[in-house]
């Protein structure tokens, strides 16, 4: 296999993540090296960071780790908790219930709440664990689940969680510029987004907002459960980057450049308001149109459902991977199946960055209805297009 | 304006030509300057001549013309026409029709053929012409005529032409690669196609494929008609590249990286004959999906319509202007719509190259019909979709 | 041979011309389409033509023509020669001798003033041929004669022309955007550069500044010689372009990007002025290495020599064909040898574009040092990059 | 700042990692997102592994983590040392000692083995140290020391390690591609290399191989020092990688297409012996033309130089950020300066990956020349060039 392997390359994904990225990033990220110890590239990263507070909407540096989001993810856990504090884990997906395991791995005693994986949590179950568990120090949810496509109400949660004095941990990997996010507003304290969801980058980075108190139980951490302060997973090293404009590693320079030119779009679109404003019709423009197409969606109630990606179940009779397959081979889009139990009971559909277009959903709509035909399936895709162009 | 303006590019472009172009193909139009002097070169060269003789069916070499397809055309002319000589020209569009202007430029006598653009001629027009003027030289027409969307036999009039000694020139510059050429076994004697249609690569270039009768003819008239044999316009210069691999100009260096990269798409889904098996597929489905839509094609019937682009009939009440800019504006897909008396009457959907496959013409029909709603004017796109997967 | 042949392609490449482009020129041309006839691709080619007026300093139109500049030059005779006009050809090199034919091909009566190639034609000399030949039309000559890297004094000779009212056409393929050319000042009448010369873009395009005197000449001379006024030849299809901004032909969409790219950094570093700067920098510091390190330059004295290229006499003793096998192979330098009778005789080091900077000028300085040591003809190079840096 | 700022990119970068990518890298990094849960991609990425085993010389699959260098680095003491073991840690450089507080941080009792910056650590002081140390159970030491351009014996200091049942950590970081490893042969247990330094390609990876005894010391050290088997910082994830081809996180899409090519580039040339000559050649040439130049290497001997990176001793009366702000400003090359204590003592060339060529090594010791002469300090360029190419 040589490098010059285009034709495998799908014509277009609309998959949970990674989606074909924006072609303006791709054509950055084919730009060579500057050197990371230059006035010229610390003024990009000072630039990258004044879009990525516009971004999250805080006055705080947004930290560009290099590595995938589970790393950040990771980090927030490194750094905020230490062994025998409660937890609250709010679990309405996998990646939610999963993050339970990095959680008690450094030590947190965690409180799950557990909802099933076709609806969100309310805030009347986050009140209620609170109340529960006055002593929790950290709650920690998904704001975007993509496996099962549905979105927790982040603002209500972390606003209950400041009031309390309760320490959070996002999950917005795929929300952050796709769904509304207000950090410093709304009080939260660890988020944690990626580069190749809603920003229509490629996949390497970890962008990770942290509040001033997450900043000081970081440092309280670390002398507490004595982790290791120059560790790659602690945040402290980054305090170079926040108070002196340094960056602590070689940064990953490609990837810095994808991520100037994602975020440009973003700005040159009209900032942050106005792409959320897309990923939003987006994704009601799918849903609409899925409905409208007599397939049903796999969460429950629209309010639940996220703005980058769309659950649709499986329809009886409908074996999902010839379903994609047609999708795949026949009309070069791929999209995702679900994972774990939802293996074979749903598809996804992802609307982020790039692919949160109209164009895009038809496109998915059209190819989704033109493979179930051939299976024998057929929708209507005329009410689903009319559904998805009046959503 | 700088130079990044990235946000003009639509997304997609599936028009008269040219369409959006392959990836790969903008890939290889982004490396670096070889010289054009040096073996590798040369043997780059003499690998696209050989994919190009593959894709004309032609032992003879393939001219690679620097200069947009008309420059090709004009070349014909220029070398197989000389004063008095009567020049058969058929008119089945306005590209066909335009002809005869060049073919006069240079001293033809014209003998005009016309049918209405929405039909193609008929191999017995062609027959009763030949037979009214058996002094014509040379006989001229449009193989496939985008204005129109209309093709015409190119296999029946060749054969006819070439059996009555007859020189044939041939406009399918959106004709090869996506409709059936076989230059040689029908006696073809000039045929020009360009970069930017059903090969995918961007505009730019003239391929000019010459019989050994052409080269011939074009000797003799540049002696008989004192035409300078060192124009650009003369097949002449020419002769060093076929008979001594020396190109005789400075070629388009990063035309030719990209137009390589094209041959080699086609030569990796199995040759000439699977490109248009795929451009047959691609059209035969946008013209099942527009009718089953309710829409009218303009071409009279099907053996008629080019398989590179489809010309619809703008609904009553629809300005195709608005239309089109709703698929523009809204959708990021953009068409063409008729050339002048067709203004306002048509549009036309470009499937050729990158855009000649299954996804796209969904897309173009779902995003046809999204937009003819939003101007009150529904349509079936299920049965549209249905009959596009079913063609 | 597949598409992915980087192997191939040198690392630097400092010949004649085309040399390696600059790498943002590079990025651009892989940009996918957009519609030709939009305003957006208007305003791009408006944008362009304004920066082509500054590079040529003209308030005219620069017509961007698709195909190489041989092309250009022919279009000179073509619109401006009619049979029986006296032409007077100063040939102070290959490219200029060239030229005569070019202009009896259009049934000029030319007049040759030719000097030794490796020098260039006084402004004495084109007084004296304007005296014997009262009669005269046009005058022709090339500014920058790349085959010698010489150089003729373009104002001078214009301005006699203009005032004698001789109409002058000018090859300034390797000239404009790295020497002096002042397009109305001067009183030039038709004025044609290329793309992949000083402007460090690729080959492609014939860039073409024309007069109202030469526009006017063209409507006399469509009519008095019968030249076709739609031929790709004439200038008249390009009223449109002029008139009513619209561009006659499919323009070369990539060529035009990688030309607003280059036309961009030269705005960006100071406009023309600045990079005819850079380009004279380049090219004294290569004589003056050159020289230093002992070596012949071609050219008889300095203001003879050109600012894109220098050509040096290969010292004896010397194969010119081992000696830039050695920098191809093992260096990964490529530059170019000499033309015709200078064949073996000299070698030419191209410093335009991309490869006009202190940078390239060293490299080649140096490489060329170590291959003559390989060869047992060490050099002063120490000498040659000491003068190269304080010329 | 918008992201077209390509005049921001150094010309040509000759530090001490990143340098200048291959331009055949960068054309890679620009593709399109495929799937990572693919076919197509499993079979990209096992692509990748079967040439990193052929670079690292093992059996064993090399891990492709997503995180600069030093992420993998700390990996390495993440899952093999645990409290109370006893580390030798040879300090030769920066980087060597830095180390030592790794260890420290997962609980190693570290005994550190320094020698001067300016040479490298020998066989008998390991040998000694492993005497006074039987208890010892790790020893680390660096490779290739970048900061001070100099190279430990790493297959000496392995063997011995093995032999003893000892186990190695090695930085290679800009070792491997560029110098000898012999991983299996000579029984390493860690060995981590980045993207960016001999490979050519862009930072942003880790590629971490182990042995055998790694992978079992691993498990034990997880149970007994109880770390968290999941962590973005333990191998054990990797298990999946190793025994089902399944990537446990989302890959760095982009940088794997760039390291395939970077991978590509060494197999066609030759493989990996190909790729360590060429390395070793350019450095030879880079000293030799250095000492002819009259100039001092910091490094104390040959033997303990590296293959990737050259210092050079700051002469007398310059100051090294003018004589790097000339080749930058005025050159348009980029070269690192000092770390640490050898700030403004020493200048540091980078000649690794692309960069590692005759051509570049000319370029920079001539650029560094005219900069020197410019300083009023000229050194004998022509001698450094001789020597240069007789290296």
């Amino acid at each position: 296999m040589t490098s010059d392997f285009h034709a495998r390359i799908p014509d277009l994904m609309m998959a949970s993540g990674p989606c074909s990225a924006y072609p303006r990033v791709l054509s950055a990220m084919g730009r060579q090296m500057m050197h990371h110890r230059t006035e010229d590239f610390v003024e990009l990263m000072l630039s990258v960071d004044a879009d990525l507070s516009r971004l999250f909407r805080t006055r705080n540096r947004v930290l560009p780790v290099e590595g995938e989001s589970i790393l950040g993810l990771e980090m927030a856990a490194y750094n905020l908790v230490e062994p025998g504090d409660v937890c609250i884990n709010l679990a309405s997906g996998y990646y939610g219930a999963g993050y339970a395991r990095v959680l008690r791995g450094y030590g947190g005693e965690v409180v799950d709440v557990s909802v099933p994986y076709d609806t969100s949590v309310s805030i009347d179950q986050v009140r209620g664990a609170l109340d529960r568990h006055p002593e929790a120090k950290v709650l920690a949810f998904v704001h975007s689940e993509t496996p099962s496509a549905s979105e927790n109400p982040m603002g209500d949660i972390c606003r209950e969680c400041r009031d309390r004095g309760v320490l959070t941990i996002v999950d917005s990997v795929s929300g952050v510029g796709g769904s509304d996010v207000r950090f410093d507003d709304w009080g939260v304290d660890v988020c944690v987004t990626g580069t190749q969801k809603c920003l229509g980058s490629t996949p390497g980075m970890s962008l990770v907002a942290l509040s001033d108190r997450a900043w000081e139980r970081t440092r309280a951490v670390a002398v507490d459960a004595g982790r290791y302060e120059r560790s790659y997973l602690s945040f402290l090293p980054w305090r170079r980057w926040v108070d002196e404009d340094y960056v602590p590693y070689t940064p990953p320079i490609s990837s810095i450049y994808g991520l100037k030119a994602a975020l440009d779009i973003i700005m040159d679109e009209g900032g942050v308001d106005a792409s959320i404003a897309r990923h939003e019709a987006a994704a009601k423009a799918t849903r609409a149109g899925i409905r409208a197409m007599g397939l049903e969606l796999w969460v429950d109630e629209d309010a639940h459902m996220a703005n980058s990606v769309t659950a649709v179940t499986v329809p009886d009779g409908i074996d999902d991977r010839r379903l994609r397959g047609i999708m795949d081979d026949e009309y070069g889009l791929h999209i995702s199946g679900g994972l774990g139990d939802e293996a074979g009971r749903l598809i996804r559909i992802g609307h982020m960055g790039y692919t949160a277009s109209r164009q895009k959903v038809v496109t998915a709509l059209g190819v989704l209805a033109s493979a179930l035909a051939e299976l024998g399936r057929p929708v209507d895709v005329a009410a689903g297009l009319e559904a998805a162009a009046g959503a």
